[in-house]
């Protein structure tokens, strides 16, 4: 969108002319917005073209619109639930042409093999039930696999087994990594293939699954490789999180307390009075409770909402400004130095209680809302501290942030309970007041031998 | 765009509510679309939600708009012309902040090892010339070679050389393999990384160069694998052209004739008229002419504009039905099978001429029209008849149209010179008809030895 302003800037310059499109019978051609002499279907795209001495310059200008869903679907793997096999249709009428037709559907799953050994045979289940020509391919979908050779792989078996690109979308079924990896051989395969998310992690649940990115590491670092080209849909079924370990629940809390901070103190209220019992449930419905009312439904569609407010406007990041970077400012760094002692959302979570002492040094947070967080952070079992996130570490990200953003630090600061705003300045002397308050008020709790080590 | 009827056909069934979403202080935040409550930076996106009895549906609408710069300008590689460094920039004033900025600026160049030698020398005396400091990887970008290894290789300079994502896009130089290898492993680094294309063929300057797909063969099949990510600028200079071989600038005057038979009868007269001439000099200007008004000029605007029209509003080949396609339909099959017999555009133009066949043959062109076209195709030495075109390689081809295209043929032919339509329906006999003729009229001077054979 900052395009607008870009071709008025040349404007001034050069002799632009604008020109819309028309299709009339299945002929685009090219018409000066002013005219109105030719009807058709015209298209949301535009042509400017100027001359120089050497030619002509043509500006193309093209949007491209992106349509995914996101649907909260209990069951997903009973044969009577018709989401995994039509919730990316919207159209009824078109769902229905499908059940009709005689043609027998294909599906290819990718699918995490931990997730593989737990649900398997439910899948295969569920499209034997369905009458599907399907395939199962099950891949060690680890953060230390996470790479072009094992997206290449998936390519080979989809090109083996053969999808119609337009109507069978790929699934993936697994935690972050899964979804990644299987994403791009989606976007990769004949220039972009329909997929699907099905998240079994919390993290994913919340985070992954809800935006257009994919990925795989390269050349030591993470996620280098990668397109932002969302799912038609992310079907999320919370029940696969009851065979979730209890730190994985908390990992994915942190993705979860990051949005409350930023901006939703109805979120922070929830997870500080019911994050505890929220991870004894791992988020499954309780005997006699109301099911859109209990603490799980409530706290992860908040989740999921404001996380969507921040992805939607900003699907491929051209806005550098993200809210949803809290957390993600030290984190790299630390989650590299220490791999695979921390999870991801741990070392989010060691990021976020650090810059809560900063947003306190600073005056946006009085001494109370910040002990409020670090409690609350502790109730959901997260690390608070980290012995190897160093002065010297933070530093060193922030000027690789620096860097990375086009030369502003772009920083999320909590400025209240539950509001954020973006800074650009950070005086040193704060960041090192804020690390030795941090230190002198965690350094010994965190050493002691009952804490969250890293391993547990 | 066909998202709209999508979303309406689904609020019949639940109730949908519609969210805008507007940023205010760096927080983006949904407002229903008839509540004015809070001014903001709005944005084009949009969310739905409805709920079911398993939880919410949130349905994510996102523009993304591609806007690209396609100039033509002579001596690229004269240190004076700026058009490498800054072509990409519309904005007279950042490009003047980054002359006037004393930071060293990179550039990173893919180069066909072919153009490398023709000119690698004068790219590097370019960079030096500027200041800037730079990479020139050169590889030998064929068909054979044009897979997912070489994108990864490229990757790897990339990396350990250094660039920044935002600001110093990769150069990719050469022949469409170049530009379509050098444009996916920059639509991969970091999700996203600009590129331009300098085409150093007139195939690359008139199709590849304009439009927006990146690729790799795969598992034996042409551009399996690849993206739909334009570059930030391609820039054209037909000085290139003279050292190309007399076989490649007919080759690319084939893709020429295609978009002339489909949509521009000028530009048709003019390749009959000035075709033979363009060939002899390379589309080349003539000493004492006015660039402006010559023919090189002229027809390769036209080629350039009447594919944008096309291509602009159809970027991620949403719609199917592509006049562009022409040529298309069967030359796939028969490239595959005589490889490396025939050039692209050789390919294309066999399968166009047995397509005017079945269009005369159809009543929509006159004898005396389809006489001009295929001597038209003679005249720019382009073979318009080839023994493997088999009837069944044509009605193979046809059956793999139709499974690729969403059930429908899609066929685009001309209805008359310079004007053509996309139709689905095609009867055998008309094809066995138009097929028996076009062998009848080319099979034996064809055949003859001083004719095309596809190795000259």
């Amino acid at each position: 969108m900052s395009y607008t302003s870009k071709i008025s800037d040349s404007v001034c310059d050069d002799d632009v002319a604008e020109f819309r499109l028309v299709c009339v019978d299945s002929t685009w051609s090219r018409q000066t917005a002013d005219c109105e002499c030719v009807e058709g279907r015209p298209s949301d795209a535009k042509i400017y073209e100027s001359s120089t001495e050497d030619g002509v310059t043509w500006t193309v200008v093209s949007p491209i619109v992106f349509t995914y869903r996101v649907i909260q679907s209990e069951r997903l793997l009973d044969a009577s639930n018709d989401t995994l096999m039509f919730g990316h249709i919207s159209n009824p009428t078109e769902i229905q042409a499908l059940k009709n037709n005689s043609k027998v559907m294909k599906r290819f799953i990718v699918i995490d093999e931990t997730v593989n050994d737990l649900y398997g045979s439910r899948v295969a289940a569920y499209f034997e039930a369905r009458g599907v020509t399907y395939k199962i391919l099950h891949l060690p979908t680890t953060e230390e696999n996470k790479s072009m050779a094992l997206v290449t792989s998936i390519l080979e078996e989809v090109h083996k087994f053969g999808i119609d690109r337009r109507t069978e979308p790929i699934i993936a079924i697994g935690g972050g990594v899964c979804l990644d990896i299987a994403g791009l051989a989606a976007s990769l395969y004949r220039r972009r293939t329909p997929y699907i998310r099905v998240p079994t992690t919390l993290l994913a649940y919340i985070d992954a699954s809800v935006g257009a990115k994919t990925g795989v590491n390269f050349a030591n670092c993470k996620n280098k490789l990668g397109s932002y080209i969302p799912p038609v849909a992310t079907f999320l079924d919370r029940t696969f999180l009851c065979t979730l370990p209890r730190r994985h629940i908390s990992n994915g809390m942190a993705e979860m307390l990051k949005m409350a901070l930023m901006k939703h103190k109805g979120l922070f209220e929830l997870l500080q009075k019911e994050g505890r019992s929220l991870l004894d449930s791992r988020f499954q419905p309780r005997i006699h409770e109301n099911v859109h009312l209990d603490a799980a439904c409530v706290s992860t569609r908040l989740a999921i909402e404001t996380m969507l407010e921040e992805l939607a406007p900003n699907l491929w990041e051209d806005d550098l400004d993200r809210l949803v970077d809290f957390g993600h400012i030290i984190s790299p760094e630390l989650e590299m130095k220490v791999l695979p002692a921390l999870l991801h959302g741990e070392a989010v979570n060691i990021d976020m209680a650090f810059m809560v002492y900063v947003a306190h040094e600073r005056g946006f947070l009085t001494e109370e809302e910040k002990r409020r967080i670090i409690v609350c952070m502790q109730s959901l079992e997260l690390p608070v501290w980290h012995s190897d996130c160093t002065l010297d570490l933070v530093q060193k990200s922030l000027t690789e942030r620096l860097k990375h953003s086009g030369g502003l630090l772009r920083m999320p600061l909590p400025t209240a309970l539950g509001r954020a705003r973006i800074f650009n300045d950070l005086e040193d002397s704060i960041v090192c007041r804020a690390f030795k308050r941090w230190c002198d008020e965690h350094c010994e709790t965190a050493m002691k031998p009952q804490s969250h080590n890293g391993n547990a």
